[in-house]
């Protein structure tokens, strides 16, 4: 039995894939962003345009938020000092589930450590609990809910990507009396489109199913108060687990669900993802307090997504570049070759100062890699030329073929 | 099929058994650890004690760690703004994961968003790339290290709580080609005991199994710069991976593991916990930057820690208080009964504010019910007569037996 030897095989499948990942190593310039220094492979830090960012809304530099954060600090230290239950229960954590309660109008909320953990550890164990339950999931859900369904050891059914008449079929196979589970996205991040919510919450209506949304690329985004596509769409009533993340458009790091008050208190009494670990931060805590708020009622974050959203996809697709049909503010340009995703991305960096990651297996299926562009409010007009400039000069350079322009 | 009921009858099932958790609201006064504000069923904050919390060193309201938090927040912002691999990776990162490798001993080291995820997402990629990988684990693990066992989907052998000889037994029953993985902690949090961490290593030698340590309850407070038990027992280069915590002694948040290159490297690429979620906030990781370098040359924090641990578990022993054995700075009081352990917490937060939470099960088994003090540096002389006193005073109001005095 020769352990190394079993860990170099399984570098080197990546390797010979080409999709070993490199960290690119930055730091963001806070006040000036999507500016950053990049520390990658050059003498000392060089600045770069980020491209690529989560912090869709740069609320992660909102004034509102530092000043939340540093006042925390300040209050009550550096970490929590325990789990929720032993020491690590702070007032923050309690406002703040109150006030994510009231953004999706349920009953109570639940923080985890990240949108992850709360994925992982919800999923997990509410199908745990409902006897013989069988769960219903698009084939496109994020690895985090693929990980808490399976750690639940459920049966699980897998409709193909949106599909509403194949979730009747796989719904109506099923014993009446059978718990169901059904678990979708709102936004998928990496193909930028977005789920049916209604005829999905119609059909667990007819089948008496449970729902389960992720809004990870909706809250703070969509909404009258960033309550993500279910108050977009008016249906969050009729969902019960809206699941969100605090790492994104909230600019800071964490995960939650709301529900009522039942299951919350369900979750929060079962899960071993929720109830041995630290709880989050104070310090961040504060910081999404003031990022959940402000964007309660601020919508010129949002709207300035959409349209710096919009602008970039029309000015791709008049250039000829293969953007995705995307309804979201994400803006994914085929590749469809891990090589040719990385060395874009590589030449980018090196020759551009432009910073896009490549997306790759198994983040998207192989033969379907990209490119994936989140600009934001702060990312100008003469950014967003110079980076369609660069992407149409190296497309050229490796002979890829450009559309007709529209 | 009635939802409701089933989630009804979940809850339901705590109330009877006495083990129904309410968290204790509070916030921290920095800079005056271990005061605390209670916001509990009371009109108000009023002040209490804290004897509960895992941040053993008051590393969490360290100038230095403050400080370096407050630069970072001004710098770069508050949250990271993605996973590691787009857009997440940060300077900070990179820092700190040199420093927790140096810290151990080891090439490298990847950081976690808690040390919950690090062991789940370690131990189950990990085993699941060893092809028909056993897995040996102590029988009181955390319950983070069982998930990651059980999402691995391998076999598990479970020995007796620190005992060689039953370990040994069950190595030997197995194929010597089989893939071996010995999983076990170093400090055990609430029995307060330590791992016999050589003869370990020696049936890991003999049976050709990799070793795996959670080392949460030690880094920061063991070994002459914090490396834990490991560093102490000159034992961390006969470990293949040591996982640590950042939310404990360390004051802050967040998980690791520290082991050679080419582990690392495969965790790093293979271990979806690791790769589909938000990267630790560069605010935290500033601050556990300066905690870790601070432990590494200060010892006055964990001789203080040691000394006031000694002095609480005598002068309980000298007032027949049932204090466990304990050989760490964890200081155990056996009640026996999750009804009883809750009813003398309640008793100590209204009556002679003092913070300790009952620990029922899951973290401990049925009939082993307790309170767990966590004596640190800050905690003064007077304030452990005071909390002894009201004690015995409780003992004594609930019937309860004193032993004879030591």
């Amino acid at each position: 039995m020769n352990y190394n030897q079993i860990f170099d095989q399984a570098i080197d499948r990546l390797h010979s894939e080409g999709r070993y990942r490199v960290f690119i190593d930055i730091l963001r310039n806070k006040g000036a962003f999507p500016n950053a220094r990049c520390f990658h492979g050059h003498n000392g830090p060089k600045p770069v345009t980020v491209w690529c960012s989560n912090d869709y809304l740069a609320m992660g530099q909102h004034p509102k938020v530092i000043a939340a954060m540093e006042e925390a600090l300040h209050d009550v230290g550096a970490g929590s000092g325990g789990t929720r239950n032993i020491g690590g229960n702070t007032h923050y954590h309690v406002d703040l589930e109150n006030e994510l309660a009231d953004l999706h109008g349920k009953e109570a909320a639940l923080l985890f450590t990240s949108g992850y953990v709360s994925n992982d550890a919800t999923l997990s164990t509410l199908a745990k609990l409902l006897p013989g339950c069988v769960i219903f999931s698009d084939e496109l859900n994020h690895a985090s809910m693929i990980a808490g369904i399976r750690n639940s050891g459920c049966e699980k059914r897998v409709w193909r990507h949106n599909d509403v008449a194949h979730l009747e079929e796989l719904l109506a196979a099923e014993d009446p009396e059978t718990p169901k589970l059904i678990a979708f996205e709102s936004v998928y991040s990496m193909d930028a489109d977005i789920a049916p919510v209604h005829a999905i919450c119609d059909l667990a209506d007819k089948y008496n199913a449970l729902t389960y949304i992720d809004e990870v690329h909706a809250v703070g985004m969509y909404g009258e108060r960033g309550g993500g596509i279910t108050e977009r769409d008016e249906a969050a009533h009729r969902i019960d687990i809206i699941e969100g993340t605090l790492g994104k458009a909230f600019g800071v790091m964490g995960g939650y669900i709301a529900a009522d008050r039942k299951i919350i208190d369900v979750i929060r009494s079962y899960a071993p993802g929720f109830i041995f670990t630290t709880s989050l931060s104070p310090v961040l805590v504060a910081g999404v307090l003031a990022s959940v708020r402000h964007l309660k009622s601020s919508s010129a974050e949002r709207d300035g997504q959409q349209a710096a959203a919009q602008r970039l996809k029309d000015l791709m697709r008049e250039s000829g570049l293969p953007v995705m049909d995307s309804t979201t503010h994400i803006v994914p340009l085929m590749v469809g070759d891990p090589v040719k995703a990385k060395r874009i991305s590589d030449i980018l960096l090196a020759e551009y100062g432009v910073y896009v990651q490549p997306i790759n297996f198994p983040t998207v299926p192989r033969g379907t890699e990209r490119l994936r562009f989140t600009p934001g409010p702060a990312h100008s007009e003469e950014m967003m030329r110079e980076l369609v400039a660069a992407l149409v000069e190296i497309w050229d350079r490796l002979d890829m073929e450009l559309r007709e322009a529209a």
